[in-house]
């Protein structure tokens, strides 16, 4: 429901909440009313086409989960420190979808609970304290995880890098510090593991002991990247030969999104298992539900401490019949196996699109978590920044939500909901297509410093399409607050 | 609805959740199957009046809250990226109760997320990093808050203080540093504040430089402790004088709890105000939804870092929606002005038992915020712990939902849904009435290990009475995860 005109959102966001908090397309965002499976409608009700909400898991408004949101709100939403049904059968669900002998759960409220409450684990069980992260990694908003992702620390205004933590090169076999064009997979992940093991041995040689090696399973904000065969198996061996131990960050990727499992790292072989995962966003479908599960030992090494966690909604009746509805439907309507099947799909067809237009450098993904990386230039592998933020902007005029992202801002992003089907898929890749071949036949080519050189397309048509650019970066322009006092009509 | 036996629900919840979640009620804990108003019914539908629950602000399960978030849940519920009026009417909403110029809004999941931004905005501002907090406090679940929560930094296992965290006395006129009983009011006010000006004065010779003063405004695990006047006002001019900001953490008691003010600060004087404040729990009446609202000028100063804040369920229209109703019920039923009568009416019948139980040794609160301080002694003070925790164990046999806290945990705390009535207040006080009379005439005489003496109940009783108290404690004692891996019946 629309309750005032756009304009007046706009100005009361302005005056109201805080600058830092970006929207998509800055110049001209959108107002979404409603949504359902994988399309958001604006106040006209036009569709978009949602290529990027990986939260709305099982598709927007999925009636299921919101029967199953409405009918436990009515009867009783309360904290855990009273018994309930919902609480104990959501833990024991999520732990049968996780190897032995990931056990045991705590429920909190979003992921960034969910990577601190799993460092302060990792931080009791270890007695140490220093963290591994990988480059460009971003783990959530808290000043804890902030100190060990590089995607926000490395910024200008980041504050960089705290001395416990330790950075390892993202292990991207496209434009990481190792690359397929000089390595094998199975190489590539032993280089890059090998890394770790430096960075470990410098570490404890300056009398420094690692808490923990946290990574994202498949890096999402740093840019789709699929980490190479072997690499967590190793890099698991190191940790632990240090006293450390190992948390796959699962908030992104995780219930199901790669298709072939239930949790990404499980792509990286049977024998590699954490000692500590976090889930989240998916997990909720929107509403605020993350977890952390681990094993008995870390679980109890915590609870020596002898310090009571309480977390007031975390594992509350809400969030857990919702959290339970979600794995309902995952499996219920085949999710998974719909995530390889079109997500193989997309990729195939977007492959095809290689041969028409150079600016795509590479194609990577598994199941519907879709990376399309951008290059000025192939051999180089130069990222096509200004150009990604063009065709974001070209594809949200053709009613298609895409972002991107990395370190770059050049990789486009598909992580749709996982109801995005054939046809969705068609349209997305006629319709990139389309625009490629637009940019290429208008004359339109961005120069590196984001301006349009001369062509067919006017200056001002030029202009609004750079400007309009989707604000899903790290580091947005300063923006000044309003600060007049009138009132709003609404 | 109960979908299994309470004992299969304590089975699971032993295997499945960490034993640092703990449970009301160990040896007997509750299992509630749903709520309504200030009841809360267990699995064989058996009403407890509850008296604890103040996230249930407008009352559990209110219908207007429930329909609020029922209707949004079907239609959107996506992330702050996108324009959404429930965002922005719920910012315009909440600043409007806020003094000038606290008007920008971040909204975020829980009260942990709220200190934690509230924190990363200070420092932000500031450009200083040390944080003064009050002895006692607890101020959240998150790494960085667990640093400046004495209330867990000071357990055995709770990690000590760090460096760059000062603690000051806590202000608590009735058994703190300084007492009522060696100064008036108003004296003590100025003492405890002038204690936080040589803790200034302190850590800037040493080199440290002041980011924030944070204080609940009234402290509430704390033990129920109201600040005596003059306090928040002269503290905050040393902190600003000093180059901090001051962040009023109202999670616990905002939003009308206090009756006359919406926020606990404005019981100081209309010329205190914080730069930033927290508000959380009742926000949501149970749902996961949290604020931080500061001025243009601390907003800016982050924004300005360049550094997006991205907070992916944080203000989302369900959110929104659930906590723009919470506010609709607050102005409908004057609920602010029957937490004032309410409560001004229950303390003072409270403090009608104080000649018939010397074990009383204090009444204390404002609105519906009051603490019961249980002494050993009225001229000691000495705190009468497991008295408390007997008559807590006492209270849940006659179904009435009671907490103790504060460092000894004697101070029996009531903070109910804001629906409490006469009636409600009529039976908890007679009920302890009744208890306190029982404890004296069978002979119940508590030794200060906790173990009850010989008297007029069987040793078996007393022994039941004693383990089965409140968990509500910081220091739970070790749970031994049971590692069995049989199934259990559903």
């Amino acid at each position: 429901m629309e309750s005032m005109t756009k304009d007046d959102t706009v100005r009361l966001r302005k005056r109201h909440i805080g600058a830092s908090c970006k929207l998509f397309f800055k110049h001209d965002p959108i107002k979404i009313v409603r949504a359902e499976g994988q399309y958001m409608y604006d106040e006209k009700d036009r569709p978009y086409l949602d290529c990027i909400n990986n939260v709305a898991h099982v598709g927007h408004c999925h009636p299921t989960v919101v029967q199953a949101g409405v009918e436990q709100m009515s009867v009783l939403n309360t904290n855990s420190r009273f018994l309930h049904d919902n609480l104990v059968m959501c833990a024991k669900r999520l732990t049968s979808l996780f190897p032995s002998p990931l056990s045991v759960c705590f429920f909190v409220n979003s992921g960034s609970e969910a990577n601190d409450l799993a460092l302060r684990l990792a931080r009791a069980h270890t007695k140490h304290h220093d963290v591994i992260t990988v480059d460009h990694a971003y783990h959530g908003h808290v000043t804890s995880l902030i100190e060990i992702s590089p995607y926000k620390f490395n910024l200008p205004g980041g504050g960089g890098k705290p001395d416990h933590v330790h950075v390892a090169p993202c292990p991207d076999s496209y434009r990481g510090k190792y690359r397929d064009t000089d390595h094998g997979l199975d190489e590539l992940g032993r280089k890059y593991a090998e890394d770790v093991k430096h960075i470990i041995a410098k570490a404890r040689g300056g009398g420094r002991n690692i808490a923990a090696f946290i990574s994202e399973s498949l890096q999402s904000c740093g840019g789709q990247v699929i980490l190479p065969p072997g690499y967590l198996k190793n890099v698991y061996r190191y940790v632990r030969e240090a006293g450390g131990v190992c948390i796959a960050d699962e908030v992104q990727v995780g219930f199901g999104r790669v298709g072939k499992n239930w949790w990404a790292f499980q792509l990286q072989g049977e024998d590699v298992i954490p000692d500590i995962c976090t889930v989240g966003k998916p997990m909720g479908n929107g509403h605020p539900v993350a977890a952390v599960i681990t094993t008995p030992e870390v679980a109890q090494s915590f609870a020596n401490t002898g310090v009571e966690y309480f977390n007031t909604y975390g594992g509350n009746p809400v969030s857990c019949a919702i959290a339970n509805a979600v794995l309902d439907v995952i499996e219920k309507d085949n999710l998974r196996e719909k995530a390889t099947r079109i997500g193989n799909y997309l990729m195939n067809i977007l492959r095809q699109l290689m041969d028409k237009h150079p600016i795509i450098g590479d194609i990577r993904g598994v199941g519907l978590f879709v990376g399309i990386d951008l290059v000025k230039d192939r051999e180089s592998r130069d990222p096509a920044t200004a150009e990604a933020q063009h065709i974001i902007s070209r594809m949200k005029q053709e009613f298609i939500l895409l972002s991107a992202d990395g370190p770059h801002r050049n990789i486009l992003k598909i992580k749709p909901p996982m109801v995005f089907s054939q046809k969705d898929a068609d349209r997305v890749v006629t319709t990139l297509d389309e625009v490629l071949t637009e940019m290429k036949q208008s004359g339109i080519d961005i120069l590196s410093d984001g301006s349009p050189k001369e062509g067919s397309v006017s200056p001002s048509e030029r202009r609004k399409l750079i400007e309009d650019s989707i604000e899903d970066e790290p580091h947005g322009k300063k923006q000044k607050i309003i600060k007049d006092s009138d009132g709003i009509k609404i």
